[in-house]
């Protein structure tokens, strides 16, 4: 799940990258001979293509798209037919882990089933999302969740079979993801329904995000446990071909119960650095996110090489390489993070009270935690990936005198232990729930990971408080107050890109429940956010305004479920013009919030909110923010059309 | 979890109810001689006292109850030590599945560790709450929201370690609960971290709500699930005192690896017609709700007995017992049901529609749906207490071609399967989410299934539209516009109380997304709301004011995410009060849209705001009602209060 790279890019003038043209795929698929010395080729020309395409997305996850490779290769070629078309009969094939998509997709263009431009696009708006979606052709459902891949296709199956229709269903999870619960509350329907034509392949590449499956939570004995839940199992290499093919023969003759291949695969396969765990490391490199340039060259060469060895030994010509651009990252200055800044705060606290536990759910160094489990590992418990559980089990170590803190990217603590955040909230013990990468940016992963509507799934829980810093120093503000301040529970809410920030909160400022402060000061309209990214556009919005003779105010008010009416009144209520912007969705959003607290309080400022109002864009970070109207000059356009026209309801 | 009666009550003047006094258990608990013997004697009371309970509060779970009775006498006065206490190296005890906690309180009285009047107070404000609240002496944690006790059980556990405290930890969970994924995704940390000091006791009664579960979704070989999780696993009838001991004894040895106790037990166990399934029936008739008064008084009749029995065969006097009042319920005089309502107009269009699918997680006769079962049984798909597996399922559905029509109680559909919800909205198919037993009431069942956060929850998953009816007639055309005039996604909230409405739609009222339609009209105060509860609330205030000259409108504002600015700035725009109802937390309801959009629109009205600002009342419909402002005296006094006074903000 561990999304790195969240720089925005320009293209370099020089091409550095290089990619398979489509010809040279189709002169392989139509080799003659030995399917699976064609397989082997195929597959390391696609891994050549998934690397060009990350490399020039800045992001995606190597890993897992180089262990899954072969047999996606091998399936899509060799064993389904039809597959993800609307023919009668055809088969069925998708990822429920989802970021090996790249793979995926470099294949449905080797295959001629997505346009080739596409290879240029990943993670660009209009382009292929990060995680897969059904917007694009031949993907058959959104993933990017872990552990709904299993359920998804007990619907499918059951469509299928309403309408009369024939095919295979094929369903790839991670090893890590059968740590969800999801995975096994699926598996006893899907084998009560004697559902055999459901097909589970296991990507067992033995590591999750950066570390391995059997430190963070291990599996145990994997084929017991499925057939103890009704699947036949099958297990074996899934870089050998051979055995691929020798498992799918096998289950074509499983008629009674749905069947599930354990593929023994390695992390990284193809490129020899990338392989799995280096000797005498703890930590897997290329989980996430680009490799720098040096590698990729070094991998490019040696998949390169490796294929034209084989096309060699088959007697055919070799492969030569197109030459795309390098894209160039912008990176900011100076920028402020405030996860790590918020993770060494809490760590120093710690440090000094030894009720402080934090926990983690295979998100370690996305939530700035790595410095706690390495100076405190006693106090650190590593989840795995089980939201549910892990927010169960913090409310039991609230129950035992502890103060947990607990810790997850916003899209899946907010949603995934919704429940189990409400149950806690009833026994009123203390707990701190860290949500990190919220908002609309970065836009690379996709709706799975951009977290827009987190403030309204948590801001009814009752005593929570929800709270997003703008700034590094906020942020300490932040766990301070939580820990210190706060009797109750707090959600705490952080946006992961780095950003320069153009503003600083006051020196003298404190936190008041319900209550913001001014950034910068001007008499004819109050901008209202929250977080980095929205006060940054804010703030620029401020400097657009300034050249046309506007003078706004820009307001920091972090508390994103309790607003003083109070503070409303005596602050909002000297604007002629108040702008909320939410990077949420407009729908209990903050924005609303403030727009209500305005009403109870009689402050009669005309009132426009921004926000999300549909599944957020996947693309780069400029492109995201502007195409939802949250960057400066999308602001600055919004307040220029009230001043000159102020609303009227349509 | 089904909850089926939901009227409030008086007491009548003479006594039919009877119960087993303090004395008669201090008198049991200190007979010499076997403890297997005197176990059984003392079970039998509790259960006396169980139905007495029940019987008392109009609700509750007998069959639940009777099943786990004898395993946690055995064990809170045999086994365990200091059980729930706060000394060193005590013992926990806590029920996961949490609705047989009838059994326990009773349990808990009898050893005189529970004040003996709350005997009389179950489900009532200031009483024992329906399902189990850590607010209660000796209740180790909050459950009721099925699956999470063996993560707390984890939390305790840890807590415990860090502490340096000792002390075994058991958890009872239900058989139908094994169904729920989160407890799959517990017991493999439990078991890698060798957390010996934890048991789970199964109380496998092998029926659910209603049914048999192997009828729902079977469990298969429970005993290799367990052991391949890593656990020990002993297997034994649940009502023998010494295989319960013997278990625990070997438990007890164990000192690498969790344990679990399989209980082979009898729903309804100990009175011979609760027993299990009647023979040729396939619906069981006492899982919850309170019996016929010929039922409590054959089924006192039967434990008296045989406890007199007993205790003539131990050389011991009988016992006699204590009277107590019966409740006389007030019934509404022609209630309107919209639940049954909507289940009949879905029945009706899925005749002539043949895509539409009805899925239900174990909540059918709650959600309208046996007709539908009955008469469509091809199209009717079970999925059992699992609302994961079953959300994403209808999203495999949908992307089938067909619309599933998916089916729980609020409080778990839009916070269990939260970001299923979500991921299936991200592919813009078409699905209907029915959630029922929304609101405050009924008050009984407690905060687990008072579902007062869910607007919050799903009110900004994107095209998701939520909607709640007010009458049956409004529940028809809220199925029928989700089904045929709703291209996205409809999220329909429903409440099951059965009332005697007071108002009804005009004739000619038609569905206007984010308008609503006045009931009555006043021209001094608009009161605005939605749903049976709030609006008749409303009613009766707008009755009450009249008394005092203010004349009311009441507004069915059945929207909940989305409000139609035009409409506000149109209609409330012409008032100098409006008054906002949310059956819902205040944070995030429908009053904050409602407000927001006034000031948007420019509406200047006074704006005042009622709904719940914490953890919700347990008790008589009536009395929760009136804790939160809701009934419609509160509503006329928040009113009055505003007339006479318009606000400023504190």
């Amino acid at each position: 799940m561990g999304e790195k790279d969240f720089s925005d890019r320009t293209l370099a003038a020089d091409a550095a990258l290089s990619f398979v043209p489509l010809p040279v795929f189709e002169r392989v698929r139509h080799m003659p001979g030995d399917p699976l010395a064609r397989a082997a080729v195929l597959a390391d020309l696609c891994r050549l293509n998934t690397l060009y395409m990350i490399m020039r997305a800045g992001s995606g996850h190597i890993g897992s798209s180089f262990s899954s490779t072969d047999i996606i290769t091998w399936l899509w070629t060799e064993t389904l037919t039809a597959t993800n078309s609307r023919a009668a009969g055809s088969d069925v094939y998708f990822s429920s882990k989802g970021h090996d998509a790249p793979a995926l997709y470099a294949l449905l263009i080797a295959l001629g089933k997505l346009d080739f431009d596409l290879l240029h696009k990943l993670r660009q708006i209009d382009g292929l999302p990060g995680h897969p979606d059904v917007s694009t052709p031949f993907i058959a459902t959104n993933t990017g969740s872990l552990g709904m891949g299993i359920s998804k296709a007990y619907g499918m199956a059951r469509a299928n079979r309403f309408a009369g229709r024939t095919g295979r269903i094929v369903v790839m999870t991670g090893d890590g993801e059968l740590q969800e619960g999801q995975i096994w509350e699926s598996l006893q329907p899907v084998a009560n329904e004697r559902l055999a034509e459901i097909t589970v392949v296991v990507d067992h590449n033995k590591l999750q995000s950066d570390s391995a499956v059997a430190a963070v939570s291990d599996l145990g004995p994997i084929e017991d446990k499925f057939r103890a839940f009704g699947w036949e199992v099958r297990r074996g290499d899934g870089h050998d071909f051979a055995a691929i093919r020798d498992a799918f023969a096998h289950f074509a003759t499983v008629t009674d119960r749905p069947q599930v291949f354990i593929a023994d695969t390695i992390k990284g396969k193809g490129v020899s650095f990338m392989e799995g765990l280096a000797c005498g490391d703890q930590t897997y490199h290329f989980h996430a996110g680009a490799p720098s340039l040096e590698n990729y060259l070094a991998a490019t060469g040696e998949l390169l090489s490796r294929v034209n060895t084989r096309l060699e030994a088959l007697g055919q010509p070799p492969v030569e390489l197109d030459r795309g651009p390098l894209p160039v990252r912008t990176s900011p200055k100076a920028p402020e993070k405030l996860v790590l800044a918020y993770g060494d705060e809490l760590l120093a606290m710690a440090r000094t009270r030894p009720e402080i536990v934090v926990m983690d759910a295979d998100l370690l160094s996305d939530c700035g935690i790595e410095a706690f489990r390495e100076a405190l590992p006693e106090r650190f418990i590593e989840c795995g990936i089980a939201e549910q559980h892990m927010v169960s089990a913090a409310g039991g170590l609230a129950l035992g005198g502890m103060i947990p803190v607990v810790h997850s990217f916003a899209c899946f603590l907010s949603t995934r232990a919704n429940e189990h955040i409400y149950n806690n909230a009833t026994e009123r013990r203390k707990i701190i729930y860290t949500a990190t990468l919220a908002g609309a940016v970065p836009g690379g992963p996709g709706h799975s990971h951009q977290s827009v509507r987190d403030i309204s799934a948590i801001g009814a829980v009752p005593g929570l408080v929800a709270f997003e810093p703008c700034s590094e120093r906020e942020a300490r503000l932040a766990i301070r107050w939580a820990l210190e301040a706060n009797d109750a529970s707090t959600y705490l809410r952080f946006v992961n890109v780095p950003l320069d920030l153009p503003y600083r909160v006051p020196d003298d400022y404190t936190l008041e429940v319900g209550r913001g402060v001014a950034l910068r000061e001007g008499a004819d309209v109050a901008i209202v956010g929250y977080g980095p990214v929205l006060l940054t556009g804010a703030w620029q919005a401020a400097d657009l305004l300034a050249a046309d003779g506007i003078k706004a105010t820009v307001i920091d008010l972090p508390w994103l479920n309790r607003i003083d009416d109070a503070w409303v009144r005596d602050v909002l209520g000297a604007f002629p013009l108040v702008v909320t912007l939410d990077n949420h969705y407009l729908e209990f959003g903050q924005g609303v919030m403030v727009a209500a607290a305005m009403a109870r309080a009689g402050v009669h400022a005309d009132v426009a909110q921004v926000g999300l109002t549909d599944i957020p864009a996947c693309g780069a970070n400029a492109d995201v923010l502007a195409h939802h109207g949250l960057d400066g000059p999308s602001i600055a356009r919004t307040v220029l059309g009230r001043v000159r026209q102020p609303a009227t309801p349509k």
